[in-house]
């Protein structure tokens, strides 16, 4: 298959879609979830051939829990399409309506990007959820999974092709790639593709990122934080701290680095390192932090200043004294990703300015960074976590998916009237 | 000087910058006022030396209107000023409250986008302008203006950059970059810098675009099209036409190419080639249309399908016959910018369709495409026109120039709870 021409027909498509109606949409939607269940053992069987091959390549216990598609996943990939089809139309929504002048009339309506690719790693459930977005925003879709899971995407795929081009939507609406090599035509597209939603680990996205010149919606790194600031306390921050660090460490959320205030150290630090300990968290630190923690019958590395950069994705941690909340926000905003970081205190002038100077999509007080999800903030679909400051940042919900058009109707208006002093704008609001 | 150096100490006070209060920043544009005032003659004085260099260059006439820096730029200079500190603030509007479960509450913030780079052609009321709404959002800017203007630059950089510092905004507010070689510099600024704001010649902004993975904000080229649709009033829509390739050529949202039903060409060829013949308009079009032209009596060469891609930015049009709205629409996806695109019919049928399925950031029906212009929709500041969809599409006005955070605030709430079925979300707006 040649992307790149494959593209340039979805690029043709893609207005198309675009008008394709709420109905119609929600409808395909539908299709697709009544297929998933009368497909159910085909897509079984097509992952339990890949579970077998990833079994012959030892792959490891996480991953092959992640390529797994069950009774389990398939209920969720149920249950995703259900709340979707429930959500509001995110399109033409106007956002501005205004008279310019008699007879002429701006309006700002939401419409789709248009054609969206979307690279992921090896987990099938993320095709189903990835693909049911984009026909809701009524964008068209380049999809290419990871090859662990290639039988069940090409199951999972033909589906559901079938059922939303079956209920009437555009023959481009969805393209699967296969091929590796494609990635790389994929990202030459910079003609025909507008967005690009790259989902997988660090250096991935990081290589989307260097290599293609389409707009990335996505992040690299979750490098968060959280500060113990003096006033905080200490009963209720234990549980944050772990919840944070614990809960589930692969995910880009989880805290990597504990920042915490010099003259709440003494007091925090026995009974941080202990629940640590107990929790079997690794613990690093600057020699200041090291020595102490050591000092206390604990195991503590000392790091260097540049490993505070590092996500570790697992039970370790990165721990620093600083002299109070400027010094804390100068380490996030320097060694940070701007993702999610938080403050532990009861000091509302100490939180504000946290909140505010801190440099990043999420700015927390008293709580675990693991909040940082759509679902969590009540958007029901999620799109992926953007670290960027354009478009969308944070969690990203179906809005990430639309833009927006002026569309302006008048009456045989022209500007040189205005520029001559003929007419004057009046600016009324509709 | 140093830029990437200068851009790391300028990302340290960014949140400075961004948690200034509009008092604050409204009194910097007022004392950037009162500067410009008090420094006219500073400012004269150096824009005569610019001049006199450009005449000793041989710098054709159009450019030096460009450079010239007089009374009338100045009295639009400050008006533009005046008009900026009458607009609300656009910072800490909150656009989402929401109550996640009790005592844990999400908030969307707009705030600054951070540390923005301008790099614009030789008019000296483009650093004005550009430095003054980057004060007004809250954003830290580094401005790199034509060589062809340095002298007059340098002044007005040093009166306005003394009335803001002065003001109390922090020192890293604004930073003028003087070298050419300081561009590149710039370009490779991705860790610091956030957004770059190129204005000038399409070569100049591909060049920009091509040359960093900083996210840039803005057009290369303006391909703009009006369709005459074969229900086209005649009488109203030579004007409209002639408005959108003449009024001012040389701007991005000028027309290029004109297509015309064939059904209405008969009709319409004649007028539409006289005025354009009385406009000295050169004309160019398809094989068709260049003969039915030449019958007609009047100049028309003949031109390559390719060649329809291309932005004149003079007298120069392009002319081609279609079968109707759909082959019109066709055209325009392929061939134009994205920019804005204008139908001329009463037919309300064909104008939605056009609305809906050109995938451009203006659509228009029955008026100039030169409409496409922040003040003339209403923005009251400019920060540019933009063809990319992502952020912000067509006029941007102030709102380009920021983003959100989202604030979390908790009582030591813990993801681990609702994993466990502890507790719920109850997502109740607030």
């Amino acid at each position: 298959m040649n992307i790149r021409e494959e593209a340039g027909k979805m690029k043709l498509d893609a207005p198309v879609m675009a008008s394709s109606s709420l109905q119609m949409r929600n409808a395909a939607l539908e299709a697709v979830r009544d297929a998933l269940i009368a497909g159910k053992d085909e897509i079984f069987a097509a992952n339990a051939r890949d579970m077998a091959a990833a079994e012959d390549a030892g792959i490891s216990g996480a991953i092959k829990k992640r390529l797994k598609f069950d009774e389990g996943k398939m209920r969720d990939v149920l249950a995703g399409l259900d709340e979707l089809i429930r959500l509001p139309d995110p399109l033409g929504k106007t956002s501005l309506a205004r008279e310019l002048d008699e007879g002429l009339k701006l309006y700002r309506v939401s419409v789709p990007i248009g054609v969206i690719g979307v690279i992921f790693e090896a987990r099938p459930d993320a095709l189903v959820q990835i693909s049911s977005l984009c026909i809701k925003s009524g964008n068209c879709a380049i999809l290419k999974g990871g090859r662990e899971t290639a039988e069940t995407n090409r199951t999972l795929f033909r589906i559901i092709y079938g059922a939303a081009a079956g209920a009437g939507l555009p023959k481009g609406c969805l393209l699967q790639a296969e091929l590796h090599n494609e990635i790389d035509e994929l990202l030459s597209c910079d003609r025909d593709v507008d967005l690009l939603i790259p989902r997988g680990s660090n250096q991935f996205v990081q290589y989307i990122m260097n290599h293609t010149k389409i707009p990335v919606m996505g992040h690299a790194d979750g490098v968060c934080h959280i500060y113990v600031d003096r006033a905080a306390d200490r009963e209720a921050s234990i549980p944050v701290i772990l919840d944070a660090k614990t809960q589930y460490p692969a995910a880009c959320n989880a805290v990597e680095t504990i920042l915490i205030d010099r003259r709440a150290a003494d007091d925090f630090l026995p009974a941080l390192a202990e629940a640590f300990a107990r929790a079997k968290v690794a613990m690093r630190g600057t020699k200041e932090a090291s020595e102490r923690i050591v000092r206390l019958g604990y195991d503590c590395v000392e790091m260097a200043e540049e490993e505070f950069h590092k996500e570790y994705l697992d039970l370790t941690v990165s721990i620093k004294l600083v002299s109070g909340v400027r010094e804390a926000v100068e380490h996030i905003n320097r060694f940070g990703s701007h993702h999610t970081d938080s403050i532990l205190t009861e000091d509302d002038e100490a939180a504000e300015y946290f909140m505010q100077m801190v440099d990043s999509a999420g700015v927390y007080r008293n709580c675990s960074t693991r909040f940082a999800d759509g679902y969590r903030y009540g958007f029901g679909a999620e799109v992926g976590i953007s670290t960027g400051k354009l478009h969308a940042r944070g969690p990203v919900g179906l809005e990430g998916l639309v833009t927006y058009k002026y569309k302006l109707y008048g009456e045989g208006h022209i500007v040189g009237d205005y520029a001559a002093g003929r007419r004057q704008f009046h600016f009324r609001d509709l």
